[in-house]
């Protein structure tokens, strides 16, 4: 996805003339969103609220491929792991 | 673990007259905890800090597993539920 911080602050619903500050904010670390806008920039980002506090880029991918599985793939990969 | 909310947050660092209530506030969603006490309390509860952002049980049991695998554990567990 080719998107500016702008243009995706403006989709999750912020003034035209304040989107790009606030996004610059967020991704610089000086503010930290608020859950709901965390919420709206996970739906535009189609990822999961929790990838943006993964701490390595492998933890953050698995975040991704678990939110696809329905209840009975968590179920199963749970087990799978806890039997390791 | 058995801990009060008072007690978690005193070994936090909070001031022993304020923490009952600080924390109170958090697990009540009344106030969202900043990215430090996020951190401090994910380290305190020994879980990662993606944990406290997941939407089911089994994703955030997930994401407790997830971060007892190595960097190698991880990339494995990347190609199994990519190759599904």
């Amino acid at each position: 996805m080719k998107i500016s911080q702008k243009e995706l602050g403006i989709k999750m619903g912020m003034d035209p003339s304040s989107a790009s500050g606030r996004m610059n904010h967020y991704e610089t670390g000086r503010h930290m969103p608020d859950l709901t806008t965390l919420k709206k920039l996970a739906t535009e980002l189609n990822v999961p609220v929790n990838y943006f506090f993964c701490e390595s880029e492998e933890s953050a991918t698995l975040a991704c491929l678990i939110e696809k599985l329905d209840d009975e793939g968590k179920r199963k990969l749970i087990q799978l792991l806890e039997s390791q």
